[in-house]
């Protein structure tokens, strides 16, 4: 990772994932639509909260999974996100910082509480999330520690950052510092109704320049390039001039750049129990690569090497070293 | 289930799992016996976790686990148990009665807080627990309501209850109401160490004919009859004239009683995840089976399915439906 002192710097909604398993009728129910990230609030989350069953708890976020994801490669990620100063946030930074993630950003004092998503699992591993936002809302410029963004071979941030009014502000503001250091930025489009809420936001960071590499999977791309064809919408990323970094489910994962297309096929795995996480911890395959100077075609590997492993459980998080799946797979890491 | 209100009433330690995944020698470099639980302070539980990486919270407690696999079967089970008015205390009241459990123990209020067990799954699935009781040593008679033990076909409790003092006193309570009812008494003997801690009091209470089900594994057997001969156990769990209920692993399981063994197979399954739970499980459907009047054969072949189902991932209460499990097993409950 050449000079930098960390592979990436993961910027995010710290969220508490609490899981659920849930039959499709719950869903028709309560009027959920099916893999949707929705934002809820305080009543929103106490009642549906009321109906569901026994939980999991597992920390989350996004970019926070993705960290997580890096640090169980071996790699050296950073993470800013924003906790209250709770149990949850308590735990959300244990497990933070006992995975190897550098993470020092000030928790939320005497405010909301820590940020937390309720994500029911249908049988076929589908998650559907409710997000409360808690403390995420109080994230903003001033959290963005200019060394460690300087430090960091890649800023990587999630989408979901448009939705509080403050952390969008946080984006911008790491995405100069890491540019003006030399360093490369990253977006996530984080789910298609995120795209969907931003879409002129998210063309202008583009178009402007103010990210290098945006991470996607199929409905995201599609719903940004507001086409239903998959090939339209790659056509638009490759004119892009930058590189997109595609998942496609079942169908593997694609590097679009302007050195042309590299597609590598899934893993095959026995069970789909959880899909939560399956984009996150693809990134933290293909920034680990990216970092360490790897071609795309390693980045995309590692990248669906590292999703399949975390759809195998319930949560995002990786619950065995993948650094030692990773070399039990024949990667040289 | 005869004229019962519930099949069981399950009395225990209400704990909060924090599970996380080591290596072997993370347990040989904190100096832990591995698959044994073991009683920490608050130093040892900060420090230990402290050392933890990546945790996962699921609600825990041995007979809150079997509470919670007999609601899933679609039984009626009670559960006394003791935790703090605090966020982890809310969370396993909510976990309880979200799946079907009855549920009304006062909560802790301004004294220590809501029990955890720190478990360290190793690669083999095996798990080793550091448990701070917190709330649990404040369970005492007062929080043994009268009219659920006489509303229960079987009252069913931890061996472990007799680590905190005084719920030692609500474990005696609880079997004195329960015989005057014309209830069953069960117990768990919890684990080999307990066993050996509480030897000569567990044999009282089989010969006082306090207690009227022995629930135990090989291990635990053979440390009741301080012999290394799994035989010699049987047949002096034979001797005593009442049921055990006997697991034996991927051995499957088997009741002795005075009409004879009764021996099942396990069930055949993919891969061991995580071991917790599975002898709580197994007690779930035992208990639901028994309580309905299903003769020892069916008893443990319920068991064994339960078992079966919360071994393949981690935490110790069930994922999906274990009715629905079962009816898809063949079984008509």
């Amino acid at each position: 990772m050449t000079d930098a002192r960390f592979d990436a710097l993961c910027i995010g909604n710290a969220i508490c994932d609490v899981f659920s398993h849930v039959e499709e009728d719950f869903l028709v129910r309560e009027n959920l639509v099916k893999g949707a990230m929705r934002l809820i609030d305080t009543d929103e989350a106490l009642t549906l909260y009321g109906k569901m069953g026994q939980t999991v708890r597992v920390s989350g976020g996004s970019a926070g999974n993705t960290a997580a994801g890096i640090a169980s490669l071996g790699g050296q990620p950073a993470y800013f996100g924003k906790v209250a100063k709770d149990e949850l946030g308590e735990t959300y930074a244990h497990d933070m910082t006992g995975t190897g993630v550098h993470f020092k950003t000030t928790p939320l004092v005497n405010g909301v509480p820590t940020a937390r998503s309720m994500i029911l699992i249908t049988p076929d591993g589908e998650r559907t999330m409710n997000t409360f936002l808690g403390a995420c809302t109080e994230f903003g410029p001033s959290d963005v520690d200019q060394e460690i963004v300087a430090a960091s071979a890649i800023t990587y941030m999630e989408g979901y950052l448009w939705d509080p009014e403050e952390a969008k502000k946080a984006f911008l503001a790491a995405a100069e510092i890491a540019h003006q250091n030399g360093r490369k930025v990253a977006i996530t489009l984080s789910d298609a109704f995120c795209v969907d809420r931003y879409r002129p936001e998210f063309h202008g960071l583009i178009k402007d320049g103010v990210v290098d590499i945006v991470f996607a999977n199929d409905h995201e791309l599609k719903s940004l390039y507001e086409t239903a064809d998959l090939e339209t919408a790659i056509s638009a990323a490759e004119a892009t001039g930058i590189l997109t970094a595609l998942t496609l489910g079942e169908n593997g994962a694609m590097a679009i750049s302007p050195q042309g297309r590299v597609k590598v096929d899934a893993q095959t795995i026995d069970e789909v129990v959880d899909l939560t996480g399956a984009g996150d911890l693809f990134a933290s395959g293909f920034l680990f690569a990216l970092a360490r100077d790897y071609d795309y075609k390693i980045a995309c590997e590692l990248g669906c090497l590292c999703a399949a492993s975390v759809i195998g459980h319930v949560g995002a998080r990786p619950e065995r070293s993948l650094k030692d799946v990773a070399l039990q797979d024949g990667f040289s890491i």
